[in-house]
């Protein structure tokens, strides 16, 4: 291969997507950032919206305001649906965050499986999961059945349908594996819950706005995300909630708050939920972070998610041609599939002393992530990073690593 | 009386709190707004900091600055319990909504009495407290004993004492009556809780940065509240959750999350919760949200509590007296305690055609609230709130009623 900076710089030339960079604020075009995948750049365009909300609808319109953003978090839903997540309008919320949607659609999976005791997850889950669960498991005194994923895998279809049996109420998986990238194979593992009387959630952080989720042709029951990462919604920005059509009447949202009540400010004597993805609203929303959602949507939207992933695989297959032809030698194990198609947008390279490199990196103006024990996390986020910043990342920190 | 609008204009001008209206956005002086107790106005300041951190913490520091916000519920926590909720550092936080935060703190006060089958609150209660209960009482079969607060009152510590016995293990009441304003004894409901074995749960949403609230005086166990009330931190901005520092290490949070991990990036294989109020952080915080909270603190701290209060008690005592020379006539009843000492900050006023009222009041440059099924409740934030404004509105009122 050609491991010249000039065929960096030919690649990103010829990128469709090159233009997308400029819709974002690049404080210092000397760093290099990738760390998209953690908290993703600001779009110019989210600054001046936010300006404009915080300014004339909070503080022109005050109270008279709610009618513009009363249904934000369920039209943001619906665009996220059709856009990103293969989903239909009315499966999806925006609102609140990923650990609080992930534990309202795993009680409530629970609720609806009441004779079994077991839930399957993995290891490798992302913590806040794992979290969740355990608290759940022991509230509850349900069991956890823990898969054992390979550090540059994700969970297997094989190993999935090992642990499964009549007593699993629930199967929660990572679509992308936080460190390695790997991406489970949604369909497939859905196809083995659904086999076994069991539900399945989805943890989607890592893949919204990053590979395309087709959550309605996978037959996925639940999915949770988070928009702060590949989505650049904003620090903390609230996460999505998606429940299939056909499951919806049948689960109860545990957390009952007025934003899920039919006739809200009717302030009724009783609960009476909403019908639909309505009924699973809590309290109320937080609308500047939502704004950061909405343009997000609006600008992954625009660029589509086939052409996101085609250059996302782009960026990752550069890397690790890189990685083979500069890394290995130094010691270093690719801690991602070698397989583009089983890779999500990031990679992570794996070496003993990846701690103290990240720090290296960083005062060398190269921004990775350190994922424990020894990896080195490389976001390569489809909109916001160019062929020459994997180029001049994977350069750094070959001379860092010698 | 002085009904004169030259009186009120009077009033005005030796009111010591009168220049922090200029600290906040008012886009049409015109206006009336009587509806600062569902949604603040926006302080000046807040457009600004939210401009800088968005622009340059955000987009300028990316991942980086999480070096300034990961403490930002914990920090925001410390300043609302010392300046506002007469708590200590280290017993509030702020994140998530009020109705999450509800769930978790009535959840866990049922684990923490689990011999006891019953919770006592109101059915005047706010509806997603009440929502919020109904739903844990179905799940765990617990019973829920209804005290019935006159429309115009608040819960009274004679009708708690008829409710509690051996059996109850969570008493729950709103602080103010968030239709009649009415104050509970916090001091003396509590005390009568205690002696039953029982924990509360006080929600302050109607009181925090309107009233003087004394958590750690009054013996409280529990509280939530809400920011973008009186405190003007903006719409659906995250809410306050504390917890007496002696119950912190037996009280289990139901939803673990990393943001309450002990050492949270070693994302360790087991949930070891922070010590202390950060073990009942959940999901990343929603930083865009915080920042209209932290401005909200800053500005109700320096006018001081006890300002604000003395501030409120004189417009809804002007209000009444008003209410006294021009509506009662009208057929109005008052929806609220006569001793401006049981009442916060708001007052509402009672007719059988409220809600039409409403709908020309607002056509006629005047906000309030229209609360079923025959409420006018009428907000006096203190800190932007002029005595006119009252004297307009309520003149506005008069003329309509007619």
């Amino acid at each position: 291969m050609d491991t010249t900076r000039a065929h960096a710089e030919a690649l990103d030339r010829v990128d469709p997507l090159g233009s997308f960079r400029d819709r974002f604020v690049i404080p210092d075009p000397g760093v290099v950032y990738l760390d998209g995948n953690s908290l993703g750049r600001l779009p110019r365009a989210t600054a001046e919206r936010l300006t404009r909300v915080v300014g004339d609808e909070w503080g022109g319109e005050l109270i008279g305001a709610w009618d513009h953003w009363l249904d934000l978090p369920v039209r943001l839903g619906d665009r996220l649906a059709t856009t990103l997540l293969g989903a239909q309008p009315g499966e999806v919320i925006v609102a609140d965050s990923t650990t609080v949607n992930f534990f309202r659609l795993a009680t409530a999976a629970l609720d609806a499986r009441p004779d079994r005791r077991a839930i399957v997850t993995d290891r490798a889950n992302f913590p806040t999961d794992r979290y969740v669960l355990e608290g759940l498991a022991a509230s509850r005194g349900v069991e956890i059945r823990w898969l054992d994923t390979a550090a540059d895998g994700g969970p297997e279809p094989g190993d999935v349908a090992k642990a499964l049996d009549e007593d699993v109420a629930l199967v929660t998986l990572c679509h992308v594996d936080y460190r390695s990238a790997a991406i489970a194979d949604m369909e497939a593992i859905t196809a083995l819950a659904h086999d076994a009387g069991a539900l399945i959630l989805w943890d989607c952080c890592h893949s919204l706005g990053a590979i395309p989720v087709e959550l309605d042709g996978s037959g996925a029951d639940l999915a949770v995300g988070c928009t702060y990462k590949y989505l650049n919604a904003g620090p903390g920005a609230p996460a999505f909630l998606f429940i299939r059509r056909e499951l919806q009447g049948r689960l109860r949202n545990p957390i009952q708050g007025w934003f899920g009540q039919r006739d809200q400010f009717a302030m009724g004597p009783t609960f009476d939920a909403r019908a639909g993805i309505e009924g699973w609203l809590v309290g109320t929303p937080s609308v500047l972070s939502l704004v950061g959602v909405e343009m997000g949507i609006a600008v992954a939207a625009e660029a589509g998610i086939a052409e996101i992933r085609r250059k996302g695989v782009a960026l990752t297959v550069y890397a690790v041609e890189l990685f083979d032809a500069w890394l290995e030698s130094e010691g270093f194990v690719l801690g991602s599939p070698r397989d583009s198609r089983r890779r999500g947008s990031h990679v992570t390279v794996r070496r003993a002393d990846a701690r103290a490199l990240a720090g290296e990196l960083i005062a060398a103006g190269v921004v990775p992530d350190f994922r424990a024990p020894d990896g080195l996390r490389l976001g390569l986020s489809p909109l916001t990073t160019r062929f020459v910043d994997v180029w001049d990342g994977l350069d750094r920190l070959r001379e860092l690593a010698r």
